[in-house]
């Protein structure tokens, strides 16, 4: 065993130091299985001092960390790479819930909480957490944060970076810096925790934050649109704003074609009409009062957008079954089409009033570049952000189609720059992007992200390869 | 002239390049008139490239720079010291409106425009920029985003950081940063907005903004409530919180000696009872939708808030008329307090949970080492902001009150930190204060604050003696 390994075992204790190849399988490659690293070990410390003296260890020896949360990221950004000498840092343990405030409407959580154990967490008080996601139930708060995630209900809370009020962060020289700070309102200096949410972990080690809490809602109206484009998607987006204000949680967009994946890999679901429709809306509108009311007013709202030419059908969930069932035809897409087949994805954002615009540019842009590629689209469109998926074209390959990559998304990503759009809309650079942002940035700023890396990570151990 | 001056009148023409006193008096002393200083110039470029090539000559030059926009800051943040060294540059003539986009809700403006203007561009488009704050008519948006001003809709709209989607700005070595992207999401790397956002100048020039839109409200009703206790007053707002949710806008506390100096100084005011009482709530809520079910709900909940004993009498405004004299009275309280004398105060924040015991202990700490001072308590509880100052004891003269500056800002910082909270909530740190905050934050917070200070203005010429 190295000195540092033997250095390690000492913080942490044996047990929690893995080096056996059995223990750091879990470990050594992301969600999506595009790439597969060799650590130095994986640590899992139980405390942040634990987190400290490790960091300030691996200054001392110059050693590479990957922090690590649930793993369940998706451009790699915790992965280590092959050098063998990265070490992973696995937030796991850190997965106290240290103190929940009800009259300050705050919550004081460990790195390590699952984002489901965070979410219980608040409603067993009788409030809200708003952040959701796909994997909440393995997913980790820390990593929420370090990758500022987004998910179902940002039109009305807001990205996570929102939902922060103070983080503790363990610095890139072991020290710690205690920011968590449970105030609306503190205006005493550059507020540090801005860098921590978002940086993936290359500016330090999120350990705990002071997350915003929120009244339950008591009614909940999910509901489908039956649409012709995305420009109507649009125009209904905005009428709903306008007539429901506030209570507007999530507006999604899906094809049909993305529609009919699901209804093919998941045998179970059930389209939302009987005849099917060229693009779908999933609207969901909430309100912390007046059950009653909020189901009037979708019933309404609905109502005027078949009137105005803006939906061809409405279906409004009956049940919380219901609801959750017209929820999984939206959440089931992203499993449905790797059921069906390897294909090249992007995680992209447009201002919303540009959306139908890029989506008829960009697919007949790769429709002249790949007769037949089957463009599955599905997303946050409340938000401008799209899942934007090239399919191979029907009868060819799907391994032989991913050789398209690059050329794939050079012309989707030109497109998003040409829309002032960004390429990555919730997933972070991580590696995969981190060669691609290059050519979308400019050089000011990218020398400006590269100033604040010097600046606070200047002997480059925190997460390198990421990012920058 | 020297050569710098000459090279600035031909950046921006002689016209816009102020040396004489008589035009330099309303830039060289800030709002309270604590300062003033001597600059070298007043420039007034008219767009973001004369910013940029005076920033460039002025880090040539090693010349340091005073960003100032309508000058109403309040801790000195705009003022040049009186070196005569120091270059003001007032960004009052970018003062475009460049963009609208109504389906994106982004209005995209300049830093000079008064915030009074952004929010009658946003309503005559039909939405809400909802950031008010007293001198909304004169202050600017740029100083605004770079002191990130709070004011009186925080509870239901945040901060004025989390108002903005991108900022265009200039850098320290004179390169322009354009970030002015109107999305929702974007995980590109590090938000370095949000470094700009509060740095007070220090960090660059805020020269344009892409900011968020909201549906504008349709039923505003505004209500004071007469209260017992400041920890009535936290009841009360938990009770409005839980009942009304996401429509309640602002929860102002003050105290009944603050009303008091308002009646005095503003003889047409009017008490909002016809009894006094010992604490007072002023309460607003608001809703898109439907005016007449927001003001059933407001008058259910304050009725329910009587029948719990959390509050002694409620008054509603009846009118538009009505509800302006009710906020009048909240907002005369400052220069109210002005005309009866100097006194001595504070803008800080602690978590709403725990307000009351703030205060009480504070009181008493002051009360014990001043016999007979006056306290001057009112704010943003909602916000756990407090404007906590005190006034001096009857018949001191508060020339002589002043003396004690030093020993009361000690005895109500510490109690501050003691509590958890703030010194400086929502004016900034600026000149005044920061002396003061190298006593509660911790080293390894300053050193990150340096760290970047030094990362992106190496030069030390941006705003040089403020925040840092």
């Amino acid at each position: 065993m190295s000195a540092v390994l033997g250095r390690l075992a000492a913080i942490v204790g044996g047990e929690a130091l893995l080096t056996a190849a059995a223990d750091l399988a879990p470990h050594i490659t992301d969600w999506r299985k595009r790439y597969v690293g060799r650590p130095l070990a994986v640590v899992k410390p139980a405390s942040t001092v634990e987190v400290a003296a490790i960091v300030k260890l691996c200054a001392e020896t110059r050693t590479p960390i990957v922090p690590q949360g649930g793993n369940t990221g998706l451009v790699g950004g915790a992965t280590p790479d092959a050098s063998g000498r990265e070490l992973v840092l696995s937030l796991t343990r850190l997965n106290r819930v240290r103190a929940i405030d009800l009259e300050n409407n705050t919550l004081t959580v460990e790195a390590g909480c699952t984002l489901a154990s965070v979410q219980a967490a608040a409603r067993e008080a009788g409030r809200l957490f708003p952040l959701s996601l796909a994997s909440e139930g393995s997913c980790q708060i820390g990593g929420n944060l370090a990758s500022n995630a987004g998910g179902t209900a940002v039109l009305r809370y807001g990205n996570a970076r929102e939902l922060v009020l103070g983080l503790e962060v363990v610095l890139p020289d072991g020290a710690v810096w205690d920011g968590l700070r449970g105030l609306r309102k503190d205006n005493t200096g550059y507020d540090l925790k801005q860098l921590f949410i978002g940086a993936e972990g290359t500016l330090g080690i999120i350990t705990a934050a002071v997350l915003k809490l929120f009244p339950l809602p008591v009614g909940r109206v999910t509901a489908v649109a039956a649409i012709d484009t995305p420009a109507q998607a649009v125009a209904l987006l905005g009428l709903l704003q306008a007539r429901c204000g506030e209570r507007l949680v999530g507006f999604e967009l899906f094809s049909d074609f993305a529609l009919g994946l699901v209804l093919k890999h998941y045998p179970e679901s059930v389209a939302p009409f009987r005849e099917r429709h060229p693009q779908y809306a999933l609207v969901e509108l909430e309100d912390t009062q007046d059950a009653r009311a909020v189901r009037s007013l979708a019933e309404a709202s609905l109502a005027a957008a078949i009137e105005a030419g803006l939906a061809r059908d409405v279906a409004l969930a009956e049940s919380e079954a219901q609801a959750n069932a017209l929820w999984a035809l939206r959440e089931n897409m992203s499993e449905a089409q790797t059921a069906e087949g390897k294909n090249i994805k992007h995680d992209v954002s447009v201002p919303v009033s540009r959306i139908a615009a890029f989506i008829a540019a960009t697919d007949a842009a790769l429709a002249r570049a790949f007769p037949g590629v089957r463009m599955v689209t599905f997303g946050h469109l409340g938000d401008g952000n799209l899942h934007y998926n090239a399919a191979a074209p029907e009868g060819v390959d799907p391994e032989a189609w991913m050789q398209n990559l690059a050329r794939v998304n050079r012309i989707v990503h030109d497109s998003v720059a040409a829309f002032g759009g960004s390429i990555s809309a919730e997933h972070g650079l991580g590696r995969s992007k981190r060669e691609e942002i290059l050519r979308y940035k400019s050089a000011v700023e990218m020398d400006l992200m590269r100033k604040v890396k010097a600046a606070i990570d200047p002997l480059g151990i925190m997460n390198p390869g990421k990012v920058l």
